[in-house]
């Protein structure tokens, strides 16, 4: 019998730095431990009834595959709801997607072939790696700093990275892991470098609304001379607190990019159907939800931070923007430091999970000292959450510095 | 300002032959036709009211995110059921995906690299070529002939298209679009090329419970030596009429395999939790419930059939399991005709939305006089369906022979 094999891109394959350790957080609960869950961008805030009821009051007879490019009604929803953003996006030019995980999929193949390459500005959403590499395309990471509030560099550091093979550039705005929130002229000069260099930009803008501290959120798709070279992904995860839904979008003016990603989506026969009927009306909701939601986790952001500056060792900018903070540990190793919490830490009987920082990199061996921490509960919640945290970079026997 | 380019496989994704015509039918039915829609798999029975009530009467206040993996309770159900059918298959080599279709997209990552072969008996499932495509993995297709049925060619046809790059084969079982259940020694001959050329098996087995006239049908799993070179592919669309919920399964007891979908599926965070919800009491449905589905589904294929040979130079096998049947139509062309039905034709204010054959081929040129036929209405809908059909061939103006 001849033995099989797995592919290549299967058995080297990244495991996600936000999931990978859940099995040890589930030990922990088993053994009667409290875990606060700061690894994922969960929020325990409540699902909008308006939501629930789209489809508890009058559940279809059939649960049927919607469109490929998802039910024209929430399309047009979403239409409108970009309109007021003033971004140009027609209905027929938006796919509704399983969740922004899948849109990221189609945007990156229908620009990128296997062996292309992909800018993305590092720390980066773990999962970019994930999906580039099951499509066989190459991260190129743009360095950020810390102490730069992870800003962009200038643009000779990207264009140093700039190969033959170079198709786009990917940017979280606000950035997944950092909070940042960029400006203007970062974004200028990111369509500029698309202009010059004949990139698309895949804008990833699913924390949108998750501006503090007088901050505006600026998108890809406000400059009207770029347009036809960036593709945006959305999501109703964060904004309306249903990430089970799986629910997102891609959407695109660049028509050849559209029809590749429609030919995609078509593949796959149809995003979910109940999630599409609770997200119709939610894209209704007006700006005293958005500016209650941002509040909400304003506090939750302060209660960190200022636990946070309590802690010998630990450096983190104040996050502007989405529900994350990278902090900077006096650990030797954030992966051994987190997996470390849940297997043999505890303070009255309660753990905090942070994602380690290394999985937020493309670079090798970078992202040692880091952890992501999500704010995702209540202040009061946090402020314990960091308290414990706390106690274990005390106890913790590979604390350096 | 320098162009952009969508990547190769963007530019030559292949559009779906089940959803590309879908719009000239919303046309015609705004123009007033009744379109009887044969041309996807999307049932008409109601979806179980127990699976309703497993979201409708308790929904969680938060609609968050699942495991990567799914749900252990799924997961759970599954493998009792699995195990009434001599399926050896343990909860924790089960991944719950979005629909079999990205059940496939990790099998096929998981063991073939860009520009790898997978084998695929045609007519083969169209989505196959598309998720193929996707990843940058050439389907070789091993060709069946109608007159046989669509079972399969001996082995030497198959050895005849494996090279040093083919990965696996990919057999769907019951056949979609042929809607052939493959005999033991077929299965065997399929796992006997898989053992001597270091081959996985994808096995499809989402119709397993639709096999007609005494058919019995047998799992590619049902063999004990090779089970750790076979990856299943499952989902509740089409068994609980459930598509619209986008829940299926990869499943392996390949330990390497299992762990490449793995960190493909946490990639892309949780499938759907609301269709989980309601499948997990749907695995333990009886024996009766499977029967009973069998039997609404023979009556409607009973139908197709007899009216199809009433029809002059129509050829068509008749189908011993899923839902579909491959016609052979007597016209020039099965993709200009679908279209012609749609957008020309109407008997008595109706018309009939076939999928046409050949995107069903990964062999240019073939399938152009064939069309897959979903028996997915009851018997009586078929029958008009089909008498439009007839119509529709006697008006055509492409009609040969």
């Amino acid at each position: 019998m001849k033995p099989v094999k797995v592919s290549t891109r299967g058995a080297t394959s990244p495991a996600s730095p936000i999931r990978k350790l859940v099995p040890l957080a589930v030990k922990a609960k088993e053994s009667g431990k409290t875990v606060h869950m700061l690894n994922i961008g969960q929020p325990d805030l409540t699902t909008p009834q308006p939501m629930w009821d789209a489809v508890l009051k009058n559940p279809p007879a059939v649960l049927a595959y919607s469109p490929s490019e998802g039910f024209p009604e929430l399309r047009r929803a979403m239409a409108r709801y970009y309109e007021k953003l003033d971004i140009r996006i027609g209905a027929d030019q938006i796919i509704i997607t399983t969740g922004a995980s899948e849109a990221l999929v189609f945007a990156v193949a229908s620009i990128a072939d296997p062996g292309d390459e992909i800018l993305i500005p590092e720390p980066l959403y773990a999962n970019y790696i994930g999906f580039s590499h099951m499509l066989g395309v190459k991260v190129v990471p743009i360095p950020t700093r810390p102490e730069d509030g992870y800003h962009l560099p200038p643009r000779e550091v990207w264009e140093e990275k700039i190969s033959p093979r170079t198709r786009a550039a990917i940017v979280c705005n606000p950035g997944n892991p950092t909070g940042t929130v960029y400006r203007p002229d970062e974004l200028e000069m990111v369509l500029g470098i698309a202009k010059d260099h004949g990139l698309f930009v895949v804008a990833d803008e699913v924390y949108r609304e998750f501006c503090f501290d007088g901050e505006r959120h600026r998108s890809f798709m406000n400059y009207r001379d770029t347009e036809d070279r960036v593709i945006l992904i959305d999501s109703i995860s964060k904004r309306f607190s249903a990430c089970g839904a799986r629910i997102g979008a891609v959407s695109t003016t660049n028509r050849e990019a559209y029809e590749a990603c429609h030919h995609f989506s078509q593949a796959r026969l149809s995003p979910p159907t109940l999630g599409q009927l609770m997200a119709v009306d939610a894209f209704a909701f007006d700006d005293d939800y958005y500016a209650e939601l941002a509040g909400a986790y304003v506090k939750r952001r302060d209660a960190v931070m200022e636990e946070l500056s309590k802690m010998p060792g630990v450096l983190c900018e104040v996050p502007k923007g989405a529900f994350y903070a990278m902090a900077k540990l006096p650990v030797d190793d954030s992966d051994t430091f987190a997996a470390w919490m849940l297997s043999d830490f505890s303070h009255e009987g309660e753990t905090t999970f942070v994602a380690p920082g290394g999985g937020f990199y493309a670079t090798p061996g970078a992202g040692k000292q880091e952890v992501r921490i999500a704010y995702v509960f209540e202040a009061d919640v946090m402020r314990r959450a960091m308290e414990v945290l706390g106690k274990g970079l005390e106890a913790y026997p590979g604390r350096i510095g």
